[in-house]
């Protein structure tokens, strides 16, 4: 035996995106209205805003986040094997990022900065009606760079995953292109998150590129979908979408979700929930749900029914990631 | 004016002990038996046992915690005038922990360690019945010595409150009781919490001299309580601690709380709970409703009843401190 490496696992999908902890915490509107806030969106921070907002807000409690690897997490818990790629800092929060996301069963392998900014939070501020408004300093994230994209890793995996908020920095959007690159070149699924519309107003144009010459599958809610094509409503975001990219999956909140492949169209509802507690991560659940169902082999319409169970388990309680096994509940719902 | 300052305010409490983030994760009792852990104690780990043991853990959330931190956060949140005396290091995890107690409220002036150890955490094993079980890496919290006990915040207060947990590092205990005799030179109250039966045996002979010598209300739970006396039974434990202290608020579970204070015993049901998710907390914050009734001049049942109220608050949910206003539910109950 000349090569004793064992064969390493097939992958379903490789998610790429910041590697942050978040900082969650009750609050009422006026603490956005003091701070300058927009309701149900993220903005970018430094480490002396990060300071001053911290020190204006609740207690609260820290939990792994990051949309995409929110994502890897829900991928986990429906049983896919996947792993994730992004940057902490080798400090506490880092350490903590890193159990949490190997803890969940996705595969973990960027090494973390030892010098630089430290490891990435976002405040997140839950109001009563369960939005989440987004304060994020991006700390160690921002030194993602293309050696970090581990071109094994991507061709490994069916579907490579990538968040929109990468775009903000461009060393992170040169790993975000490279790992495309990597993926078409074997043959993988290109899939992108819109993630916010502030996030899509900053960079509309290389959006719309990227969109069209690389992404097969995009997920984006209303907001977003239609601030990129510039557009007044939903149906002619769709209109444009379909002629953009193979796939384009798009929610709307309680209105549920549609599926658009080419002359494929489906409408899906959002599952019934008892309480909304927390809308952090529906949309990174959503995609999970979603992956999950198109890595399997299902219809969309059932990928879009899994994607709404698992955002429907996520917004019923505080915290980005599922409180429960996902797969258990595919099974209880008829859709494993 | 030759005395400038401004005249500070009256504190109802101060509580001393141990400054510990708290990282939670719910498991199945396999991971205590792997571990030799016994199911609802607290354990004393060092900084590499922490390690191996975080790594055994599944993806947890991070939270403020310390047993009299917790107390000083439900007073708080009960309207009480409070401040809080621990040890935590100038990191990211004594960043959490310094803006969380001040966050609710309590008066923080400890000076963070600048070497040594980093802040404490407890490693929280959640299980499907709903029982804690602990491990704690005392971290920066053993360097808590009686130079960090400021004799000013311990003379404002009407009542001193310590852990039993400090005992368990000679500094901490000469910080400990340091308080004591400032509190008693200056007429004020001294309570304990025995903390954990664990803790009882380590050191059963001090502290049945300090709670006779110098504590004026011993708070304890039935296994603690007879650990303490080396009894068999509740009756028995409950004929000793009378002899000994002023008042013992005696926590029994489900089956309520016996406050005996000389002649006076009352017996007080525990209050109904939906679902007990998480007891983290419990013995913590009905210390915390029972010191406010007594900051308040009520008669002990109805201090034996704030406890209830507050302890059943805080076991409905994951996390050791209140999620809602306690004093708009004392106020709901009838106990403002």
């Amino acid at each position: 035996m000349t090569d004793s490496a064992a064969p390493q696992q097939e992958l379903d999908v490789v998610c790429i995106g910041n590697a942050i902890v978040d900082v969650l915490a009750q609050t009422d509107d006026s603490v956005l209205d003091a701070h300058g806030m927009v309701k149900g969106t993220m903005a970018l921070i430094d480490e002396d805003q990060a300071k001053i907002l911290y020190k204006a807000m609740p207690q609260g409690i820290e939990t792994s986040g990051g949309s995409a690897a929110n994502t890897a997490a829900g991928l986990a818990s429906l049983g896919a094997r996947c792993a994730f790629i992004g940057k902490v800092r080798d400090d506490q929060l880092g350490d903590i990022f890193v159990h949490d996301i190997r803890a969940v069963g996705a595969e973990f392998i960027t090494p973390a900065a030892t010098a630089g900014p430290p490891t990435a939070r976002c405040l997140v501020m839950i109001t009563p009606d369960a939005q989440r408004t987004m304060n994020t300093f991006l700390g160690a994230s921002v030194n993602l760079d293309p050696d970090d994209i581990d071109g094994d890793l991507v061709q490994r995996a069916q579907v490579i995953y990538l968040e929109g908020y990468l775009w903000d920095r461009d060393e992170a959007k040169a790993a975000f292109l490279k790992a495309a690159a990597l993926a078409a070149a074997a043959g993988r699924l290109v899939s992108l998150s819109l993630s916010d519309p502030f996030c899509v107003e900053r960079h509309r144009d290389s959006f719309r590129t990227f969109v069209t010459d690389h992404v097969d599958v995009l997920f984006a809610n209303e907001d977003e979908i239609t601030s990129l094509y510039q557009v007044e409503n939903f149906d002619d975001a769709l209109q444009h979408v379909r002629e953009d990219c193979r796939i384009a999956a798009l929610t709307r909140s309680e209105k549920g979700a549609v599926v658009v492949a080419g002359d494929e169209v489906h409408v899906v509802d959002a599952n019934p929930v008892e309480a909304v507690i927390d809308t952090t991560g529906a949309g990174d659940q959503f995609a999970a749900g979603f992956l999950r169902g198109l890595t399997r082999g299902r219809d969309f319409a059932t990928c879009a029914r899994l994607g709404a169970m698992t955002a429907a388990e996520v917004i019923g309680h505080v915290g980005p990631r599922p409180l429960v096994s996902l797969s258990e509940l595919a099974a209880q719902n008829g859709l494993a």
